[in-house]
Parts: C-alpha cells; sequence; structure tokens
C-alpha cells in the first residue's frame, strides 16, 4: 500500500531527528545538509523509487546516488528506516563501523564513493547509458547541492546524459542556499538552475523541496518524461524544521551539542513516530550476454614497428569482438589513441564521451558498476583532468577501470609540451590499489590490454606515439608485478632499467656500450606498480650501479620506484626529464632531455 | 585609419595562406582549424583590439586568449602581421624556433599556455578580474573551439564571470561543426550555444563567423555591453577558403601535402597581397600600489598548540595587510583553510571562487599574469580536481603561483577517505618546476607563506588539520630546499625524516627510543621538493638506516624524494599509507596505516 503524503512527511521528520542524533553521537558530520533534503529522501525511498531492501546489487531496480556526500547520515538512517541495513546509526564515523562521515561502498547500497563533489551525476549517468546499451530498466537517481553544481563536470554530465537521450536519469538539486562558508553564488534563485538544465538538453521542474506532495508529483512525472533526462530542482531550507538551524549561516558541518540544544532541536520535529514498510519492487531482469574471459592474440613479427597506441586498439577490438562485457569510451581522441578500433567492431558499446575527460572517466565508473570492464581512453595528459575523479574511483573499489594514456612524453615530438604527459605515472602511482603498466611494443602491449581487463581495480596503461620495434614472441606471458630482464650476462656492471619508448633506446646503448667492452643488463620494467622487486634487488646487488631512464618526469616515476625498490643495495642514477619541454622532433628532444642511447651510453660510461 | 571590411576580409585570407604554408613546411599541424577563425582574427587584431604591436606587456592594453591552442599557427600569423613579431613563419614547430606547436609564453604575447582545451577562458576571466580589483582599462579575449566548450571548466569560468559582472571579458566560440575524430555534439547547431552562455549570465550573439562586417559589429556591440560579459558566437567552416578542406572530415590535425596540393589550396586563397599597419593604441595606465616585499610576523609561544591551516591564515592577512600586491582566491572552504582571514583584511582582493576548483587555478594563473601573486587554496584533495590546470600553469612559467592545500592525510579523521589528500605531494613533485613546502608547526607555517610569496614560479604549501606544537623560534629562518635536523647526535643509529603532522611523532618516537638507549636523528623535511640532498646524504651516511614517515601515499611523495636523494647510501624504509583510509580519530587512522610514534619506534627497533 502506498504511503501517504501524511507518513512520508512524518517519516522526513524522522530522517532529521536520526541525522540530528548521529551527528550530535559523532560529535561531528552536517546535520544541517541532511535536514534540507529529508523530503526529497522520504519521497523517494518510501514512494518513487523501485528497489528490493534485501538485494544492494541488482540492475533491476532503481539506483540512487547521494552526490552531495556530505549528507551520508540521512542515507545511513534512509536506509535503516527502509530496511536495506541494520547498522546503529549512532556508530556513524566510528572507526568500528560502516557508516563513514561521506559514503563508501562499505555499505553495498553506496555504488561509487561521493565526497568529492559533482562526481555523482557523472557515474550515475555511465549508469544509466550502461543500462540503454543493454535494454536494462530500471532508473538512476542522483542528489546533488546547489553549491555543488559549480562544478562544471556536473554540466559535462549533463550534456552526455541529454546528447544520448538518457531519459532513465533523474537529477535532483537540493537547492538549500547556503555553501560551507557563505551563501552559494544564487542562493534561492532556481530559476538559474531550471534555466541551465533545460539549456543543456534536460527538462527541469522547480518545487518547493518540502512538499512532499509536489516532490512526489514532480518525481512521477519525470518519470514519464521520454527522450530527455529530467531534473527537479528543489527549493530548500538548510536545517529545516528546527527554528536555530533553518536557514541560518555557520552551522555547515557542525552538529548540535549533545543535552538540552540536542533534546530542543529535536522536540521542535514534533512527532517522529512512525515505520514505513517497503515494499520489494524489481524489474523484470533482462538476460545479459555471458561475459567471456578476456584474451588477445597478438600477431606480429620480430622488429615491425608498430606504436603501442595502435597495439592497444587492435587489442581492445579484440576484446570488443569476444567479450560483451568489454566497453569502451574515449574523449574525442579515438583516432588517435586508435579506441576507434573497439568503435568498428562494436559502436554500441563505444560511448564517444567528447571532450570532458571528468565525465569520461565518472561514467566509466558508473558504467564499472553495472558489471562491465570499462576502458577509457584519451592523450595521458589530459587524464590529469580527471585526477580527482581516479582518486575518488580508488575509493568506490570499482570491480574494474582501465584507463589508456596515450602520447606520453617527449617523444611526441612536435606538438610540444601542452600534449606531452610528464606526470601520468607520478599521478597513478600514488592511487593507492591502483595498477601501472607501460608497454614498450606491440607484443607487451597487447598483452596488458589482456591483463588489464582480467585486473580487478584500477588499471592504468600508458602508450605512447612513436613506433616501437617488436622484441617479443606472439606468446609471450606477461604478469603484473613482472618485468622482463631482455638482456643480462654474469659480466653486467650497470642495470638500465627502463619502460617504454626507452627500452629501444636502452636496447641500442646496450650494442654500443658492448662494443666498448662494458657489460649492461637491460630490464623493460612494464609493470610500473606493482613492481618487480625482486628482480630490481638482484640487479642491483649483481651490477655496481643502477640507470633508470624515463620519458616521464623525473620524480614520481620510475626513477623513484626503481629507487624505492633497490632501497641501499646500489646507488641509482636517474635519467627523465626535468625541464619544460618544448615542440621539435621526437629524437631531439629525447636528446636534448636527456633519454635517448646516446645519454644512456654517457651515464654508464661514468657509473661503470 | 580604419582597415576596411574588404581589407580585413583579404587579410583573413592571408591569414589562411600563412597557416596552411607554415603548417606544410612543419610536416604537422592544424591548418583547417586555423582557417575556420581567419576572420575572427582579422578583424580582432586588424579592427577591435587596442594594443601596441612594440609592446606585449602592458596591461593598459587589450589582451588576447586562443584557448583553442592547435590553431597556434594563425595566431603567430597574425602577430607577424600585426609586427607584433619577427620570426620566421616557415619555422614552425622547429626545435630552434620560437613558434612552437600550441602556444607558449617563448612569445611574449602568449601569457598563458595552451593546448589542454577549456583552460583559456578560466586564465582570461581572471586577467579581468584581476583588473576589475584595480580600476584598470582593456579587455580580455578568449577564442575557443565548439568541441572545448565540452570541457566543464568553459562554464565554471563562465559563471564566475557573470557571477563577477565582468564585462570586460569576451568569448568568442569558432563553432566550425567538426572535432578532432568526427562531428562535435551540436555540429552547426549554434543556438545550443547561444542559449547555455545566456543560461549562465552572459549576453551573447551569433554570427556567420566568416561575415567580417557581421563579426565587426558584433564585438562592437560586445564592447558596449555593460554589467555581463559577452559572448560572440561564430558559424564558421572548418578548412574555409580551400574548396578539398572546406567542412570536409579527417583533415584534423593534418597538413596538406607540399608542391601541388598545396599550391591548389593557396590559389584557390585568391589574391592575399596586402598590408594592414596596427596603429598603436592603448588606455591610459593607471596607477598602482606599489609592491611591498612580502614579510610575516610569527608570534607564537614554543609549545603552543596552533594548526599549520592557521597559521597559514593568519601569515596570508599579515601579507594582505602590507603587501598589496597579494590576492587570495579560495573554493568555498575559507573557513577550512582559513583563508577568510585575507577576505577579513581585503574583501576586494579575495576572491569568492566556489567549488569550482578548475578555474580557481585557471583565475588565478590568469590573476599572475596582471603582475599579482595570487594565494589560491582549498582542500589538498581537491586541488586534484585541478591538475591539468596545475600542468599547463607550470608551462605557462608565472612569475607566481601560490597554492596552499588543507587538510591533508588521514590526520583529518572523520569526513573520512574522500576529504584526505593522500596523492598532492606526488603529483606537485611531478609539475616541473614546482616548489613544495610542507610546515610542520606554525612558526615554519608562517615562514614558508613568506618564502612562498617571494619565490617565482609555482609553490606549493600543504597544511594540515590538527593542532601541532610549535617547536621553533619566531625568528627562525626557512628556505625552499631546506630541512631542519631538529635531533641529532653523533651516536645517531637511525635517521627519522619526518614533515608535517609526522614531526611531533618522529619527536616523541625520538624520546622513547633515547629511553631505551636508540639514539635517532629526526629531519623535519619542510621542503619536499627541491628537498636537501646533501643534509639527507649525510645523515644516510653517518646513520645506518633512514626511515620516512609522511600522512601521504607511500609512493610519490617523501618516502620516494628521500630514497632518490640517498641514492644507494643507506637503506630507506618508508612508512606511509598503503590502504584505502577511511573515517575514525586521527589518532587511530595514524595509528592503523603506521604513521604514528607507535609504528616509528616499531620500525626504529628493527633497523637499529
Amino acid at each position: 500500500m502506498a504511503a501517504s503524503d501524511a507518513q512520508l512527511a512524518r517519516m522526513a521528520q524522522k530522517l532529521r531527528r536520526h541525522s540530528l542524533e548521529s551527528t550530535t553521537e559523532a560529535g561531528s558530520g552536517h546535520p544541517t545538509s541532511c535536514m534540507s533534503m529529508a523530503e526529497l529522501m522520504s519521497v523517494l525511498f518510501f514512494s518513487e523509487m523501485r528497489f528490493d531492501p534485501a538485494d544492494p546489487s541488482g540492475s533491476d531496480a532503481d539506483v540512487f546516488v547521494l552526490s552531495k556526500g556530505h549528507a551520508a547520515p540521512i542515507l545511513w538512517a534512509t536506509l535503516k528506516e527502509a530496511g536495506a541495513i541494520e547498522d546503529d546509526l549512532l556508530t556513524l564515523r566510528r572507526l568500528d563501523s560502516r557508516l563513514e562521515g561521506h559514503p563508501t561502498p562499505l555499505v553495498p547500497w553506496v555504488r561509487v564513493a561521493t565526497g568529492s563533489l559533482g562526481q555523482g551525476l557523472c557515474a550515475t549517468v555511465g549508469m544509466a547509458w550502461a543500462r540503454r546499451t543493454e535494454g536494462a530498466p530500471g532508473r538512476v537517481f542522483a542528489l546533488m547541492g546547489d553549491g555543488e553544481v559549480a562544478e562544471g563536470s556536473v554540466w559535462e554530465a549533463a550534456a552526455f546524459a541529454s546528447f544520448n537521450g538518457l531519459d532513465n536519469v533523474t537529477a535532483i538539486v537540493d537547492v538549500n542556499r547556503l555553501g560551507q562558508s557563505g551563501p552559494t553564488m544564487y542562493q534561492h534563485d532556481t530559476a538559474v538552475y531550471e534555466a541551465r538544465f533545460r539549456s543543456f538538453g534536460w527538462e527541469a521542474v522547480t518545487v518547493d523541496g518540502h512538499d512532499v506532495k509536489a516532490v512526489r508529483e514532480a518525481l512521477a512525472a519525470g518519470r514519464n518524461a521520454k527522450g530527455k533526462p529530467f531534473a527537479l530542482v528543489a527549493r530548500t531550507l538548510k536545517g529545516k524544521g528546527v527554528s536555530f538551524l533553518e536557514d541560518k549561516e555557520g552551522w555547515h558541518g557542525k552538529p548540535v551539542k549533545k543535552g538540552e540544544e540536542l533534546q530542543k532541536a529535536v522536540a521542535e520535529l514534533g512527532d517522529t513516530d512512525i515505520t514505513l514498510p517497503v515494499e520489494a519492487r524489481r524489474y523484470s531482469p533482462i538476460t545479459e550476454r555471458a561475459p567471456v574471459p578476456p584474451a588477445v592474440a597478438p600477431a606480429y613479427k620480430m622488429g615491425q614497428e608498430v606504436a603501442t597506441r595502435e597495439a592497444y586498439g587492435t587489442a581492445l577490438a579484440h576484446l570488443g569482438a569476444h567479450c560483451p562485457q568489454v566497453v569502451a569510451l574515449d574523449g574525442d581522441t579515438k583516432n588517435s589513441t586508435f579506441a576507434e578500433r573497439f568503435k568498428a567492431v562494436d559502436p554500441h558499446r563505444f560511448a564517444e564521451a567528447y571532450i570532458a575527460e571528468q565525465n569520461m572517466v565518472g561514467v566509466a565508473l558508473g558504467v564499472s558498476t553495472e558489471g562491465k570492464i570499462p576502458f577509457a581512453s584519451t592523450f595521458a595528459c589530459f587524464l590529469s583532468r580527471a585526477y580527482d575523479f581516479i582518486r575518488m574511483a580508488a575509493i568506490s573499489r570499482p570491480s574494474h577501470l582501465v584507463l589508456c594514456g596515450s602520447h606520453a612524453g617527449v617523444s611526441i615530438g612536435e606538438d610540444g609540451a601542452s600534449q606531452m604527459a610528464l606526470e601520468d605515472l607520478a599521478m597513478m602511482r600514488a592511487i593507492t590499489g591502483a595498477t601501472v603498466l607501460y608497454p614498450s611494443e606491440a607484443v607487451s602491449a597487447e598483452r596488458l590490454v589482456e591483463l588489464a581487463a582480467r585486473t580487478k581495480g584500477i588499471v592504468y596503461i600508458r602508450t605512447s606515439r612513436p613506433k616501437t620495434k617488436v622484441i617479443y614472441a606472439n606468446d609471450e606471458q606477461f604478469v603484473v608485478g613482472g618485468s622482463k630482464t631482455v638482456r643480462s650476462s654474469d659480466k653486467d656492471r650497470v642495470t638500465i632499467v627502463a619502460a617504454g619508448v626507452t627500452v629501444e633506446e636502452a636496447l641500442t646503448a646496450h650494442e654500443r656500450l658492448a662494443a666498448e667492452g662494458i657489460a649492461t643488463r637491460v630490464i623493460d620494467l612494464y609493470s610500473v606498480k606493482p613492481v618487480d622487486v625482486d628482480t630490481l634487488q638482484r640487479a642491483a646487488s649483481e651490477t655496481k650501479a643502477v640507470l633508470t631512464v624515463e620519458d616521464h618526469s623525473v620524480h614520481g616515476g620510475i626513477g623513484d620506484a626503481v629507487a624505492a625498490a633497490v632501497s641501499g643495495r646500489a646507488p641509482v642514477t636517474m635519467l627523465g626529464v626535468r625541464e619544460i619541454p618544448r615542440s621539435g622532433k621526437p629524437a631531439e628532444l629525447m636528446a636534448m632531455h636527456g633519454i635517448d642511447a646516446d645519454a644512456i651510453v654517457r651515464a654508464v660510461r661514468a657509473l661503470a
């Protein structure tokens, strides 16, 4: 039986009470940010949304994303009241509790971690797109704050959603007028938000967010809107329901005091004695194509010249043809990253994200939560645009999220510094739990694509623009955390650790040094993280010195990883980019920045 | 004498010719992206803009930012034709030329490097804001591509500009319909762009971008628009003027072939024989307040407990009171970063950037080009949002750009992982030329703020949420590249390298270990980059082992920096965050992640 508006309103008051009590008990948190959205949560969970409180996993249900993650207490309260979780709400923010200060997937109802604003809608839109590709039912809802809508990524997601006709998305903006440190830009001028969503191709409606009937009817109308995503702009009051909190500045992120203050606040909420059973409602499940273990089939000749970015495209297309769970995204660079080869195989599982890298990564994360293996590619330097999204994605612990950055380093040549990724290894190494792979030629590129699809969590693949010679047999095997010692003897005096385009340089240097009577070991460090500590430590012990050479900043990349791994067993000298590069030919730039064969030869002579 | 429309149209053809010839000579580049905007450039530089071709520096002139940086060839051609540069256009993209593939300040007319799309408008808006704070005249123009407008940062800048009433800004969108890898989202549906700019508070007009008269008249109207920024949406054709390039897919980033193909293209442009002298036109210069050397005045008692973030605010306010060249920005976190103390001193030199960190950094960069020293602050984790902007800012070689990230690491406590910066040291270390400072207590925090204001280029200051005890005298001096050896003896067995909140932990561990008879050296590594190699190498040589301890990912931060610096002189053991953190009390989390005094004691015992 449907809950009445009066019951939904009382439930809203109860959610406010929980939000107040749990934050007061925790001694920190954002009660007033919860209180503005209590009716929105009550209507969503106890009237609008179809889901089974016993099953957080199903794709045959509606999904809710709390994009304004600081309102976590009311999410926990709502899930508890809906019978979806059993946790004690008063354990909020404690080390022994799943109820964190901002939502994380420790609670399985949370698909994506939030708390960095402006990201929830991107993931939501990704879920909607993934459902659309499968013909899967179910709506996805994202609830944002008004301050949050200043993030440009919100508008990237808005454009993606309308461009793709995702009418299974509803965005709700809780316009409570007050940000963290003062009023928001537009305060209660809700017309601004409505006009912006409309100009981005959405249907949009403004309501009093504390009017249960109005919210309920607007969401119902949104459910029936066809062809366009739907935005509900809700005018609300921060701290609503308690006189000394309501619409007051100075109360962001601040709980009320235990004792009298809390009692006074709770008393103002009136009678909160209500329980509303949630009826388990699901959509008919769809039959997804069964996943197929990812495998590639490299077919190169030794010595053949192929860019790793091209091999990436070939491998990705192979996965596209055989593994229905693999999807691909790209940011209007698909002809350069070679993701276009995937699109050629199955355009329906390819998302053109256009020039909006934050949203591309957010969409990919959302896609992942629908059971897919997303590969998202662009120039490696432009993944830095999405660094906060990658950081947050790590906290979301996705089962799969593969990022490919092409055109790494100065070896791209004439386009100049703006297009050269020199920080991507550092940024990806610092992401907790991320795997970082960097192929030097085509066979390893294909194998690392396969490995990426088989590896849990976030995997970064770094590809290069120039062609490099194939040095591995097609059946060569690679593992996460491995390396290849491509040249070695018991007379090696120096170990050269290279990766990507510098492997070829190291091999050239090896030959030239051998002619001078200097034996060198050459390691292809294709797994930058985790790094092959055993092989590196053995090489450090067996040779006099270690030399690293990378087409990347000398800080935070391969040099640092190797120095940390060998930890005192040998001195580590680092060749890498130390100055801002410029336009020029690839070979000229590699020489100028001291990472070519000549530079390696010079450095080894000095060390040997 | 004003150039006629016919003359401007012929100049546009000449600029096309230059763009074709220079890219063909270079063998790479984006001629068709230049050709769509030839009339726009011709009207801007030879009719609309006031500037002195002999002086690229003045604030008493209009400024142009080519946000679609891949169209650099037509910028170089226009500057050459205007008499602003003397370079040979046919040296485009050569190592010995200033005329790079994307604009960089090697040519002084380029204030900010572009080539990562969606950034130019943010910097432009920053220049406009800085001029407004000084009452300085002159308009600023940003020219963007249509594909570029998909970047959310464009809309962050748009909101900032209209919110601040910056009617000295003009944005031009060259809607040429074609992106890199296919058509843009909206192709020639210019109404979409006009509606979006209007919904973001701009005046907006659409014209045929190849109609010189229409462009000229629209820009003149925009010049007179009051109270709102002005957007010119120009419908254009990519490759305009040459039949086999015009509006054709497959020609992005591709020069025509030397010989017959180039001859055919040039022939189609018709008569390009024209020279238009640019009259030197300036505004009346304003009298800026003379800069004052930055200095702070820390006033703490030894042992007093003060958070470094608070000391940052105190020092910043001091600079605000005494140095008119210092400005501050914050992203709706000013009550947490303590930037609000600057606002209290001089609200006119404070910019509230709201929750839009990309634009905040872009605006700060633009502000810097107006001769200011900008300090931009937010939670350290949210600076990752602006990483691509920071990367590009480095290429822009700003005289000053100070970024402050507060709330670093797990020591923030209950808010949980989404609010904890664990990657910021890695990301900032990898930025070429950037300085990275990390105070452990209030005196060093203030001194490092002073140092940041005196240091050229990009400076990052990392502050912490918890209070820490003051350990330095108020007159203690600090230098970029320095460190403080706060405990040492000739019996030291292990060197502990700490920074920020871990210095206090290291000092506690030092005492406890001393009681056990284990002497340790303690280094406060307040300058993370450049790092004090001499002191670290000496410590490594004088002790048996080095232990690093940081409230940051164990990858890419202090551990890596120290391992690289000591390079084999001693084994380096690293304590840092290795797992995704969660909500909890600061002390609990520091214990859980093994970076507190207990963890240090255990590690030192194992090493000693």
